[in-house]
């Protein structure tokens, strides 16, 4: 039997990485405990969502004081990140490849970007907030000797198609694409496409509909 | 009526999206025509989705040849875009809001970032990547001369949460929002939280589970 639930669905862990970050911004204030419909509201859902999606990790509340805010902590922890440190890659260390990593750099997480990677001759051999910068040919040796499982693709399109084949050959099992390149692996790779380009051009749709639906109540 | 469906889900939006990006490659490529099932193959999914999402915009192909790639595009062009430009703002011109900004600037599309923001008295009053850069006092000003119905939150999370009543106030319609503060904003304004720390711990926490389960299988 897994020791953590292995079939949450994903908006679930979405919301349980969000409850965790307000979490312990109360838990550093001092706050013991929180009641289901105050992260709600935090949240911007109902009080019955939190509920559920606490109970899909087994975790219920006191009635009477609400759920102990460093406990649920430790039950989210355990169920996003496990024992053990997740060492991460990332490939492109421009502008975005450098914001991500000092972004991830200044919090404590157990997801670590241990390594990063560039074409760029200035940048390769370097160490670029506190990471070590490595040519593209080192790939695989890189991702073996680092035991990275994870990597971040921060390059251009172009350039990520062909990551493919290196990614699956170097038993990567996640990957969290920011091109607009839409990339395929075999089963048992998880990936996720964030490209920036899509996200604004929902917000825009979405803006628009709303603008055009007023205009013709 | 409208003169564009303003009711397709969130997710069709996202792949007429990715469809466009894939179809204006292969129309510089001089490909006149597509099927669905080449369509659903570079995106990993099925032709029946595909089918489904171009039928939903109103759009049919010839059997014997498929979609016509030119014309698809001006469709989809329709939906997500309309007649006119619509112009944002970055707020936050840090490594994330540069890789933003560049990002767009060597696209060419309707949507356009056409101010910053930044506290920075270095950045304050300069152009960069093209973008005039302004100082916060100036927020609501700006936004009005500059006719911008949609920010990027670039910015630390703290001073995120400071910003939700001059966003309200500025009548900003839509908000993209890269920071880890969850912000909640009245109805009628489109709201898309992302992040960066959230989607990582996604996909960790999927190949944690998809570890587990296969070596208890």
């Amino acid at each position: 039997m897994p020791n953590f639930p292995t079939n949450i669905p994903e908006k679930t862990i979405e919301r349980l990485s969000e409850y965790r970050r307000t979490l312990l911004k109360y838990h550093r204030q001092g706050v013991t405990h929180i009641f289901s419909h105050v992260l709600a509201g935090i949240h911007g859902i109902t009080a019955v969502q939190v509920r559920r999606d606490l109970m899909l990790i087994g975790f219920t509340s006191d009635a009477k004081r609400g759920y102990d805010v460093g406990v649920l902590i430790e039950f989210i922890n355990n169920i996003l990140y496990g024992e053990t440190t997740t060492n991460i890659a990332v490939i492109g260390m421009g502008h975005l490849g450098q914001a991500i990593t000092k972004y991830f750099n200044s919090k404590q997480l157990k997801l670590k970007i241990t390594a990063a990677f560039d074409i760029d001759p200035s940048k390769v051999g370097q160490t670029i907030d506190e990471i070590p910068c490595y040519a593209m040919s080192d790939f695989e040796q890189v991702m073996e000797n680092n035991d990275i499982s994870i990597v971040i693709l921060s390059l251009p399109a172009k350039a990520a198609t062909e990551l493919v084949v290196p990614i699956i050959n170097a038993g990567i099992k996640g990957v969290l694409n920011f091109t607009s390149a839409p990339l395929n692996f075999p089963q048992g790779i998880v990936v996720e496409n964030y490209d920036i380009t899509t996200i604004l051009e929902k917000v825009a749709y979405f803006v628009k509909a709303a603008e055009e639906n007023e205009a013709n109540q």
